[in-house]
């Protein structure tokens, strides 16, 4: 595991390597329209709104932070691109030691594979023919590419396909915690994983369970102790596959607010952390092993540019940014710098912020930066990040998997 | 004003304007994937999901039905483009009789403009001095832009750049309705209207008032006595206008809930219009003038494809399609067909269908349509509509406008 993330050392693998990632004037210039390269050494008050915002040293942080209770541990990372969309921010992930990424979605998948990164872990399941076919032909073009299975017929249908793709298929078994994805703990996961190990053209590398009701349960211990209890069946399937002398080569689960705890579990292989890239106001507001209050182990890089566009009543703004720009997920958006500010994006259009103190007199035309809701359906509504550092903008991230839900 | 609304002529005039718009597979395919030609003449139940699907039978008695109420009334449609962000339909609304298009934002403006909509009225304020001087560029190609103005220091900058820029730029003023956009009512409103009279680079033509929560009121009587309440301000700053010798062309507002009411106001000019085309579950949930219980004026034109991925539990299915593809607007999604059906979309990538009745068993893979919760952002999420006929995808219709909230 590389420990070190050199930014230099990635500007310059992207280049040779020619995948296209960070885009800057000289680099990957047809992503993008020209018009963005004019962009690049603005201040970040001078960018038109609304915008999203990426502060890169904090990003630079939150690479690093995420590895740090895993030292020593048998246990990895496997990024979930699902909250950045970004083949630029999946390179630096895997540069900061990262053993693959996670991808929610075939499309998706398919544009990280397409650029540059090599191990990708699709967690949900493809169950209709053409689309098995397709993530077949992915997979013959990407040796990289391993998909998951719930159910026997399935597995069955991932079977015809490679077998008809002249393949060899590497599939994870997904296991059900939340009744939303996955094969049912226990005797039916073992069932399903010996059919992926018998049938000649998928080879079973593992299993996958993802508990997504626990990762923002507020306060670490009751997190810590909901996250255990959740995950007894998970873990006595991976047992039961282990005792029945299948290899287990990966056991993946966990996301940003279960970072600190997932290595403790039995077998675990690596945490699908998604969201603390960027952090957002749901997980702020969670608390950490530190912080009970705050969940500060990492920091708020994501934000959206705003203009005020209207302050005719006191105590009021209203800006160009609403629920187009920040999705309607809660907490509504945290104002930087104005603690007391409420910010209301339920309009389509327009922002309104609501408050009693405020730092400093605010007009028409001011800008603010919001950090976000709920990051991964906001990263979803832009075609790139603003790559921003000292308040200067560095580079352009292109989201090029923006609207990949298929 | 044409009344009868011809798709043939429409594609050929397209094809000989070569306006950028509907797509098929002779017509404009640098706009989208080469790989979505083929997709032209399929079953739309063989399409892959989340996919946007467009009635076009639907589509066309929504835009022919919107005006029949104005028939012998000297009020027109403007209809809002903030809802398809597709200058293809926004072609069809202006081929079916509407007086030009609203915009929200200038990204917006701009991209219809480019796409051979000439007529746009553009709701919002632009208020930085960059963003001002880009739309006096885009007012300088396009004469059939109309901007908003909402306060004297706004008319004075707009007034600066259209001298740089050597035009004459067409301003209507924004009257306040709901604390959100515009000039207060009354003496405020008429000092801006007779500014922009007198700024020499600024043509006045008239004035727009939009009431944002009464579109939604349940009831045709109740929404109809709030409307014209509301509106009283508005109505007595339009006289105070009128009286002081300023010429106003036009009155421009309202919205879906209120297109049967608002001819009604003395001196209206045009309804702006947007949810009408495709409908959704809040509109539908209103009642209207003719059913109390349902708004049923315009046809559901609009729906997600969605595909059952998991089926493990009994009153309840997963599919692939959430809020990234759904927002998470209240009330959550209609599945056709299916009224007992309740449709969660709070998950970011999956839907959880819960019920207790259904009209037949439901497998792994088979799939659903779904009428939109809100049909302006859900749009927002997507690259492209199919338009459907007989079940079949006779077109491609591309959403320019995309993320163009700039």
């Amino acid at each position: 595991m590389s420990s070190t993330f050199n930014r230099r050392k990635f500007l310059q693998t992207s280049a040779v390597a020619g995948a296209a990632m960070l885009w800057s004037p000289k680099l990957h210039a047809s992503q993008l329209p020209d018009a963005l390269s004019a962009e690049i050494g603005k201040s970040k008050w001078d960018l038109d709104s609304p915008a999203l915002l990426l502060d890169l040293d904090k990003l630079e942080f939150n690479l690093k932070a995420v590895s740090a209770p895993l030292a020593g541990t048998r246990v990895g990372v496997r990024p979930h691109v699902k909250t950045h969309k970004c083949p630029a921010i999946a390179k630096m992930q895997i540069d900061a030691g990262a053993v693959g990424v996670c991808a929610a979605k075939l499309s998706e998948s398919e544009v990280m594979l397409e650029n540059g990164i090599s191990n990708v872990l699709m967690t949900g399941v493809n169950v209709t023919k053409p689309k098995i076919i397709k993530a077949m032909e992915i997979r013959k073009k990407y040796p990289g590419f391993i998909q998951a299975v719930d159910n026997p017929q399935n597995a069955q249908d991932l079977q015809d396909a490679a077998k008809a793709a002249g393949i060899i298929a590497d599939v994870v078994v997904d296991i059900d915690v939340i009744k939303r994805s996955g094969v049912p703990a226990g005797e039916p996961a073992l069932a399903l994983a010996q059919l992926v190990d018998k049938l000649p053209n998928l080879r079973f590398r593992g299993i996958l369970a993802y508990d997504g009701g626990v990762q923002h349960v507020k306060g670490f211990k009751a997190r810590k102790t909901r996250a255990f209890k959740t995950f007894e069946p998970v873990v006595e399937s991976y047992e039961l596959i282990k005792s029945s002398g299948l290899n287990l080569e990966i056991f993946s689960g966990g996301g940003t607010g279960t970072y600190d705890m997932m290595h403790e579990i039995p077998g675990f292989t690596d945490g699908q952390v998604g969201s603390y890239v960027f952090m957002d106001c749901q997980y702020l507001e969670i608390g950490g092993a530190k912080n009970e209050d705050r969940f500060d182990d990492f920091e708020a890089s994501l934000t959206v540019l705003t203009t005020i566009i209207n302050a005719n009543y006191p105590n009021r703004l209203v800006t160009d940014s609403g629920a187009k720009s920040f999705t309607l997920n809660k907490p509504t958006g945290w104002v930087v710098g104005e603690p007391d500010f409420l910010y209301n994006a339920g309009s389509d259009e327009y922002g309104t912020i609501s408050f009693e103190n405020a730092n400093k007199t605010y007009r028409v035309g001011d800008k603010l930066e919001v950090i976000v809701p709920h990051c991964d359906p906001v990263v979803n509504l832009y075609d790139f990040m603003y790559g921003i550092r000292n308040e200067k903008v560095e580079s352009i991230l292109p989201i090029l998997a923006r609207g990949k839900s298929q």
